[in-house]
């Protein structure tokens, strides 16, 4: 019997922010799994988990994830990525192979960027039969939404997501949706500022940085971010 | 002192989809509200929180959300629906005025088109200084995407969320986006599938029906899909 791959999205930060079946498997889980060489590392996910279950006496499994690694270049097959992709499936496949469960954690939900989806293709290839649970989490989108007290959509309302680290289309976006995220923001926040300044849009925006983080940072006035005080986990939401 | 409003997100359906957050300020409230004469009643939220936390001896509010009313229409000010609308922010102003903090229970997050936006305005025109906490939950993009085990975007790829209730623009973003989720696909499922079908994304699309409900369906091959079996908690995400 193979164990169970449990995916579990923890939240955006806040430890209260895991859902009741994140902290339940969490606690019977022997074995965690954890991205490593991630944004701040895996010891962020592990210490936002650690204020709500106690992690104690766990296997901790620091996985690599190697961050360039894109499906459309899957048949790059022998690359050094692809060798790092490689011991992390057999790492985890070991667990499951003895019939051990394990439960892998992602920052936020694991649907919304999350790496693991590199890695899922992987393993559902090697092994069809495999027992993946995938546990949905509540989103850095959704929780940065809240802190600033506005909804990303109502009634007939069409929200756009974008990773916000190419500018292309943007000004098109942004003019077709009532909602527009722009994740990531940071590298980019200047180019995006004015351009919202161009469009009338400086009033419609709010930049969030680490909703629900002991340092979260709320810019009601977006005038007033400056672009290298923002880190990974910054977003623009724009609402008409 | 006022109470506090804590306007939670329970999640789509999964009792144990309930955050900790959830879980705990539901059980310390006294109070609950629930939008009453919404899809399905107010039933539907509480007995998902019934499953996880005890609600006995709780009052419990039923509050009019009429369903026409929008942002947009702010100067209807004479209508019915205005009237209800006052007697939903009456009650709950009654209870905060009187020190009772109220928790107010969405489904899914209150983000992702809950009418309680409708109302938070209102609320704050009357009372600048009110304290409203809104606690994000697990949205139902998020739990059907988990449950078809897809991922709504990797690396650059960008996402649209549309309420599917007008097709207007969708060949324009379907070309656009990388994933595509139509919300409420219920009442132009037919129309989206003959579009999919022409655009040759058939291969790519999924309906999810309640998700994380009891009587959830998945769909990985949507030709088997009939419009009239599916309701309001219905989607499709399209997923290049």
């Amino acid at each position: 019997m193979l164990g169970t791959l449990s995916v579990i999205g923890i939240g955006p930060g806040d430890p209260e922010l895991l859902t009741l079946k994140a902290a339940r498997i969490i606690k019977e889980s022997k074995v965690l799994c954890v991205p490593k060489g991630r944004e701040e590392g895996s010891s962020l996910a592990l210490s936002i988990v650690k204020k709500a279950v106690s992690i104690d006496g766990k296997e901790i499994i620091e996985a690599h994830f190697p961050m360039k690694k894109t499906r459309t270049n899957k048949l790059a097959a022998d690359s050094d990525l692809d060798d790092k992709w490689n011991e992390t499936v057999e790492v985890i496949l070991g667990k499951l192979r003895k019939g051990i469960d394990l439960a892998f954690l992602t920052l936020g939900d694991p649907a919304v960027y999350s790496t693991f989806f590199y890695l899922y293709d992987k393993l559902l290839e090697l092994h069809p039969e495999l027992n993946i649970e995938i546990i949905p989490g509540v989103s850095s989108v959704n929780a940065s939404a809240a802190r600033a007290g506005i909804s990303l959509g109502l009634g007939n309302d069409r929200i756009a997501v974008l990773p916000a680290n190419y500018m292309d289309n943007l000004k098109t976006t942004l003019e077709a949706f009532d909602t527009v995220v722009l994740m990531k923001v940071n590298k980019v926040f200047n180019e995006v500022a004015s351009m919202l300044a161009g469009m009338k849009l400086v009033e419609n925006s709010v930049c969030i940085s680490r909703a629900g983080m002991e340092d979260e940072k709320i810019f009601k006035d977006i005038r007033t971010v400056r672009q290298e005080e923002l880190n990974y986990f910054s977003m623009v939401i724009v609402r008409k």
